[in-house]
């Protein structure tokens, strides 16, 4: 019988398309003996595997039962322990928001041996392939990513920070706190501030809605957008190439 | 002959090891007639290209006559011209302090259409490589990366607002201001934030100092880290398998 060396190693999927994962993503995969993988995780890139891997689906979904991160944390080390080789496949990059840290710190109380193999976060992936520059000289020396969704179901403290500052600001998971956070900005005096919704980017139903602070509510409605979305709030938005149609076509429709 | 169809891709190359750029950034290179890159970009991925590829080099070194961006800007309409499918290489994301938004505004002009594969930034891979989780429930709720080099050569403003919030913190291409950087902190009463440097992050000569706030200027120094080099403020350095062993020694030296 081969010998079992546990052995577990968190990977970044991407944003979606298959082809947004790295090579040395696929190297792990290929190397699993067991994938646990998200909702969020692009099933083609479990066709990757070798044939005795045991694939194991433990994705969140909302209004559905699901496994808890408990659960997640004990199976991770369940499986190193009997199969060898756990690649953990999560959905963009595994410390953004990702609860990565927080399964590696589990793995690590018994001593099996970690591994990271980062992912391209949404956060700046589905902009790039939008063509908006998270930074650029003179427009926004920086970028924030925060969450919309805290422990607590507040908006984050940082937010309330952000609104203040120049940096290009992205919230993920946030989309079902939109209308606070444009009260947020409105409130702060950044009712023009250029904004842009993109769900389900990077895959063929993706979908972007463009617009200012003051607008983005009904252009959102109007075309029925929803999650899984991010939000991205900065000057830099207006460097979306359909950013001035869209600036036209409401312009004519305020007229 | 064959007829010449202009389009530029900018390509992000990820944070050094070649094996950490996207399959969508390997198919760009294999479809290049053109590739021009920067000096951060690992030579291996050019052997990628096809046969017919005309490669240039247009990095950015220290003390080194080098490619203005103007210039650049020009190449990539030129070559798109006259050869075809350019890809512009960059290391790290085209579009975290890359310049991208510049160029891919640039090749607009000419009615030359564009497309933009993004690559794992240096903010978020050398940071999930060293197993540093950016993001960490009831720790971080959000990570902003800010450039340690603005156009005008102060420290970014942005750094200013980022000492009072509980982001972590990354900075790229601040090395030269980590003194300042230093300061700025400990005057906001952040002496024991932990704090961290990787350089040539991913790379087999990857070198990373741990350390707080206060203590870790002797660090540097002491392991003689220099450029290229990244710099995270944040509790969520803590988490770093190293850290409790440094700190260990520190309490040693310091007792």
């Amino acid at each position: 019988m081969k010998e079992i060396k546990p052995f577990v190693t968190l990977v970044g999927a991407g944003p979606g398309d298959p082809d947004l994962i790295t090579l040395k993503g696929i190297k792990a995969i290929q190397k699993a003996d067991v994938i646990l993988y998200d909702a969020l995780v692009n099933e083609e890139l479990l066709e990757l595997a070798s044939e005795h891997c045991t694939k194991i689906y433990v994705g969140k979904r909302a209004e559905q039962l699901s496994t808890s991160q408990d659960q997640i944390n004990q199976l991770l080390v369940d499986y190193a322990l009997t199969h060898g080789h756990v690649v953990r496949l999560k959905g963009g990059d595994p410390f953004v928001f990702g609860r990565g840290g927080e399964e590696i710190d589990f793995v690590r109380q018994f001593d099996i041996p970690t591994a990271v193999v980062p992912g391209l976060s949404s956060s700046i992936s589905l902009t790039g392939l939008q063509q908006i520059p998270l930074t650029y000289r003179g427009i926004a020396e920086s970028f924030w990513v925060i969450t919309g969704a805290t422990k607590a179901g507040y908006l984050s403290e940082d937010l309330y920070k952000a609104v203040h500052t120049n940096a290009t600001v992205v919230v993920l998971m946030g989309f079902a706190k939109l209308k606070e956070i444009i009260e947020l900005y409105k409130n702060n005096n950044k009712a023009d501030l250029p904004i842009a919704l993109i769900q389900n980017g990077s895959l063929p139903n993706e979908k972007i809605v463009l617009g200012r602070v003051d607008n983005i509510l009904e252009q959102a409605e109007a075309s029925a957008i929803g999650v899984p979305a991010i939000i991205i709030l900065g000057e830099v938005v207006a460097k979306h190439l359909e950013f001035e149609n869209v600036k036209q076509q409401l312009q004519f429709i305020e007229a």
